[in-house]
């Protein structure tokens, strides 16, 4: 960490301040200029959080600033190859264009396999749906639990297509494990440390998504819960954040994309449904996902949005998503992505 | 809901959209302009938002506008008298100002019984104190535990205050509720449903925190998940916002206090210590707060800020403290609070 | 509009709203339901922002909503086909990609020559320069002057290609008309409604670039500014929004192109650079904006980024400029786009 | 500054960044650790910014720190005492409250006249009214021009009241001065720096408002700008800025009132008419503003807020503004402002 002190700072102040830093394990090296001087402390571990605290409260000290990264087995510099992953039938990740397709929630048997057949036809390669929704409102549908959960199965075998869903509570992940190929934690649990830990510990793949208003840096560590059980296999995906604008329900944070595949081998995929909130700007913003470097895309697809119980108007038709995803491939192969 | 249609609508997709919205079981009337049609839909029930999915993507339609409001119990609508409820031997909401202080971490019994001390002293009516911690690194410390609940409740009975700490997970609820009196939600579990909803069963008063970047209408919807489970003793907690300001922390949404107060009979606290981030501009925003017609106010108070495990940089030491509750009580009496 | 009435609303506040509502010159029409009334009210004129103000404050009035769009020159409705025209030798909009390109600053004759090859050579329309610059700072570097200008010109004439500057202020309007042959008005002054309407009366070519946290829509009524003066040649600038997240100097709003195609005829180009700010993450960000639909690009290109005088950081070299171009074409063909 | 060197940095790497340190006149002294490598480089002037984005460019450089405060003037380090200046009868700053009020935009005489006296019997010191209105579109009232500025300079005089107006074009620039004991600078010009240097250069009061996405770093250095010119008679306004909540206008910074009394010796006054919007919300949050240690409040008054020309839902009538101002003193007095 690196202190810089205030022009007035005394002495007998820098001496505290360095003999702080020397009873902490730091190594110090102090900065003397005309305006201003800054001491550098590195040391041969983490830098903790109540040491900067510390130093940052003594007299004579204007500022700490951190200069190690938080994040550590999800960084390039812990393992620079992209990391890949199986998911069922297919990979997520490395040359892979994954496809998460599916709708919102299940709602009945007949509903999702027809919806699986589309996905299936259009050129997903993982079926989506949710069978326990987080909803804003306490009075509006909360999906169909287990048997939501045994439709989505029985609609991803049937065509052959493995399956994602969202899990809300720690009670509900045994159950899950037993349908799932994937686990879906939902931006509104990106920071539910408790949900992360024990999805860490199932080893099972996972879609995490960020939180709305996630940094890119936090979202990296909420990875970080992820991977410290020993789940290596994490997909990140950005699906929008939180701004002043009201044309579109979230603001898809593009820069995201080539953003966090700089700083980390996980794979990244982009789901422009919630980042848009809007049908007909899905398939846009999907191309531009993918053209910014995305691993893959996770849409919402229902033959009826009209009658949607939830988000049916973010929903592709079948038709809009046969042709977004046979673009996707034609840009990714533009952009030098062999598939 | 208001159904705005373009102005090229055709008299046959007009018909259309009247069907439906009496399908639906809403009574319609239509306004012709010159330049603009719109249809009022009106029904004896909530609005169900599939219903305005449905009509905001027939053809003809421009946009879809609600027009009631989504919370219902804690609406001032619902009840228009201020909710106050006991917390051990004080009382929240009312005439009453709450000032709930401590540490932002259990440490020590040693650390959290002189705290206790200190927060008794200077005014404090309930004691705070993290035993489970929600931390956006998996590799800095989680808090003490059940150990922490145990030195906390010991704390809070040798100086006779009610003591909150937060929940992070369902499965330490029973635990928790052994020894807290009030039960805290933290920002980053303000839209964990799994979480509200497990909450709400046990009656128990709760302190909810707002998300960064939850909005008000949703912060209600949130309560409104405690409320609809019959867990009437619930206090809104406004704590910051995320915005792009990077001087302070988060964004102290003073706003949020009068707009809350308007809409919703719970008590609003305030925690100028998120809000802002940094001790010295903790007491101005309590001040703020209080001035803005808050219910109370909770902030983190060490004894050693310096060598706080967590957020010792928006700790205030006890003489501050005590000044601090000193000059609240003071403008809450120059707005016309008895206390 | 729409006149959304309390609960509690009394027989003679509506009695009262409906007379005003026709005093203004509207025609009402009341939808009673059982649990809430609303009155429409339409007119063959503008809704008038001073009528809702009143109707809003009448006893009785929850929320008045408007319905009419408030941009009409720039709107779709006014006219559907996208608009394209000439600046200097090439066209902007319509199928043909543009591709603005050279340094932030001009700093010297040499310099600007030597870069304007490099644009003309990688595939660049329009040079760009600035002479004029406006900094965070007093302290800073603050531009060439008609120097600057000077340079540009000879540049762009030496290698055949247009040339765009910035126009801070009103009185140096006329002096850069007589140089430049397209006019961008920068993110700080897109609201700077004198030099607005300045600039919309030269007929000149303008790029106008978003404001920071400008709307979506009110961009469109900054556009509206210059066309209401008569000046038709207005392509739109998306270079990123402020937001909470810092791993990027601001957050490129990808969702702005498909909204603002889909809401107005005129141009849309991407600035990934400023939408970025690290050079790193331009390339794959214009490759996004053009699969979203952008119909071009500006950016920086710099032939020592290292020591440029503002903004080096986020330039492209020549080469790596020459490589984001081809690719750019690649991907606007994929797309459908023939150039 | 402090240049943080990446793990995998080569001898000579650090050779070449510190042989560039050397070359732009910094000394450098370099602090190795274990795992990471520091530079502090500190100078005898302000730190450059494109020696930061040569430095930052160079291999083996991860970051560059600045350690610099780029506001000179505005600083506490250039002047510790509290800044107070006369504009005509009154004094903005040190421990008089300044309370700035009047109508959004001067209609008519009649309105002027009336509300003047109600701002003077209220306990206003500072008339204020816009003559030239900056509005979002360019289709509604822009103000009634010198017979505004005339209008109000007769009203101030009339009750003994100084006026302030707003500046949105350097052309008026005269014209206004003929008239106004203080200018004011809009929230959309806040960065218009070709305004701010020629209000700079007139040495008159300046009320300049903070732009809705303008951090408090650049805001003191918006403020440079007219200080650096020679004008320091510069009130700084807070009045909200731009996020995502939306049930209010705009989220006022009560942080900003602190940090701001904290980093500069201007004064600091609250405008809470545009920090929420709606008329109901000022007075707490003005309450607040006063609480957290503002200078003075910017209000808006209105005889007939239903039939303003602009801004009426977030006027005060002059009864409430009474009990507003009164209030406020109580407060002031309450945080041991002697008024």
């Amino acid at each position: 960490m690196i202190i810089v002190l205030k022009p007035s700072v005394s002495e007998k102040e820098i001496e505290r301040i360095l003999e702080s830093i020397n009873d902490f394990g730091y190594k110090a090296e102090t900065v003397k200029g005309e305006a201003r001087t800054i001491i550098g402390a590195v040391g041969n571990q983490k830098e903790k959080q109540q040491h900067m605290n510390l130093l940052g409260q003594l007299p004579g000290v204007e500022a700490v600033v951190p200069i190690m990264q938080p994040n550590k087995l999800g960084s390039r510099e812990f393992k620079n190859d992209d990391t890949s992953f199986e998911v069922g039938n297919t990979i997520v990740g490395g040359n892979k264009l994954t496809v998460i397709a599916g709708p919102c929630s299940v709602e009945s048997e007949d509903q999702i396999h027809s919806i699986a057949e589309s996905v299936k036809t259009g050129g997903g390669t993982i079926l989506r749906g949710g069978a326990f929704k987080p909803r804003t409102s306490p009075y509006t549908f909360q999906g169909l639990g287990e048997e939501g959960l045994k439709f989505l199965k029985d609609a991803g075998d049937s065509v052959g297509l493995p399956i994602v869903t969202e899990v809300l509570d720690v009670k509900d992940l045994d159950l899950i494990c037993q349908y799932a190929d994937m686990l879906q934690i939902g931006a509104r649990n990106c920071q539910n440390y408790a949900l992360l830990k024990e999805i860490g510990k199932t080893k099972k793949p996972v879609l995490l998504k960020r939180g709305m208003s996630t940094s890119l840096n936090e979202f990296l560590l909420c990875a970080e819960y992820l991977l410290a059980e020993g789940n290596m296999s994490v997909a990140l995906c950005e699906r929008g954040i939180r701004t002043f604008e009201t044309a579109t329900r979230n603001t898809f944070d593009i820069n995201a994309i080539p953003v966090l595949k700089e700083k980390t081998h996980l794979p990244v995929i982009a789901d422009p449904a919630h980042g848009t909130g809007y049908w007909q700007y899905v398939s846009p913003i999907a191309y531009a996902a993918i053209a910014a470097g995305s691993d893959g895309l996770a849409v919402e697809v229902h033959n009826n949005p009209e009658i949607a119980l939830s988000d049916g108007g973010q929903s592709l038709k079948p038709k809009k998503f046969n042709i977004m995803v046979e673009k996707s491939r034609i840009i990714a192969n533009a952009i030098g992505k062999d598939i």
